[in-house]
């Protein structure tokens, strides 16, 4: 495992549970990689060229950035290695005989516990004897496994930014709106799940409810007032709303 | 029970649940009074005029544009009249001997089911005697009841648009990106399910992922990329990142 982060911690921990050992930790820094080394009972290395013959698969889950230079650091020898990256090509990897991409489609925080059996994963290879080891492999891992290449991988993780991301970023200025008024983030929790529950079973686009869907322009502009001394949030609460309106009111 | 949209459906239904009868439901469109009254077994009526004497409350469950409105309308009796509005004054009622307000901080559609019990009741009065008499009634149909005041209500309700209705909308942008490139949405709800538990135990400023929270630049050009032809979607996408990287990289 090439990586510490959120990514390599949660992966690791779910390939050990699935009863895939994993021999060797690297990371940037060293210290990072001995931490997770030890949680998860195996080496960690200092050099990349240190990488046991005992392997057959090198996972390269470091930033999107530093792909091409790690990829370019490992030999190339018979294992896999593949990068867990969602908007990062496949070819990145191409001076190996044999790679591919194991992308979790999931938001991983060190500290928070999942079920790695429900991440839906996207697996790429560069021809079918490699995609049917990583298919073999993520069946081990999830119980929702697809082959999706590097186009489809970049837009599922544009559509995941808005989603995921930017979902959380309101969530936090929805908190930091309470907090500046004396509210806790507690009264508005039960809002949020709702919100989520309902997309259970429709689809988010028909169950659009607010001021800005039914273009009420005096609410819009009410909470535009009470946003004047942040004109950061103004800015998004004005273009968030004139998308809605447009989308549904089509003006 | 004036009104026959979203609340007022939800509320009427959550009141019968709780033991307190509606007996009257009027709307702007009769044919809608006509079709709550027969789905809660309560009686339709035409004009505001012919609210019966029997009536204890009168709840304005109206656009927020109508609320004043209507509010003219009703004679001024012994009943206390209330709102539902997250963003109306308590004060436009005041022509009314006993009113308030009876704001339920929650997503309603009219088709999804919802649990009224869990949804944060917002109570504002004139007095303290009408405070107490919605304490008494938010209590048999919740267990999260609080008194709020108007500015602060107003404040709760820019916090909850953000919250719930541009979240929603950012799943929707999500689902349409997803449809573009022929994916289902079904892919990413494990996603959202997951952005949403980790705040369950989380404040969602400490758990932010993503390209803009890591400053991740490369990445963030080929999401825009992506979403070319989608001028719009470019700029929330932009807007929303900026001002991700600006709060946690502070540039």
């Amino acid at each position: 495992m090439l990586g510490s982060g959120n990514v390599a911690s949660h992966l690791s921990k779910a390939l050990i549970r699935s009863g895939n050992p994993v021999l060797q930790v690297w990371s940037k820094t060293h210290q990072n990689a001995i931490k997770l080394a030890l949680e998860i009972g195996a080496d960690s290395i200092v050099d990349l060229n240190e990488i046991s013959n005992d392997v057959d698969l090198v996972i390269i889950a470091v930033a999107d950035d530093a792909i091409a230079a790690v990829a370019n650091l490992i030999q190339c020898k018979d294992w896999l290695v593949v990068h867990t990256s969602g908007s990062t090509e496949c070819a990145v990897l191409n001076q190996h005989p044999k790679y591919g991409v194991l992308y979790p489609l999931q938001t991983f925080s060190k500290d928070v516990e999942l079920d790695f059996s429900q991440v839906p994963l996207c697996i790429e290879a560069n021809n079918k004897e490699t995609e049917n080891s990583l298919l073999q492999l993520g069946s081990t891992l999830s119980t929702n496994v697809r082959v999706i290449n590097s186009l489809s991988r970049l837009n599922l993780h544009v559509a995941a930014v808005f989603a995921c991301n930017f979902t959380n970023y309101l969530f936090s200025l929805s908190q930091n709106l309470l907090e500046k008024n004396d509210l806790s983030f507690d009264i508005i929790r039960p809002l949020i799940f709702e919100t989520v529950k309902k997309i259970e079973s429709n689809l988010p686009a028909d169950v659009q409810t607010g001021p800005a869907v039914r273009n009420d322009r005096k609410t819009m502009q009410k909470h535009l007032e009470r946003l004047q001394n942040e004109p950061e949030w103004q800015d998004l609460y004005r273009l968030i709303s004139q998308s809605i309106v447009k989308k549904y009111q089509g003006s």
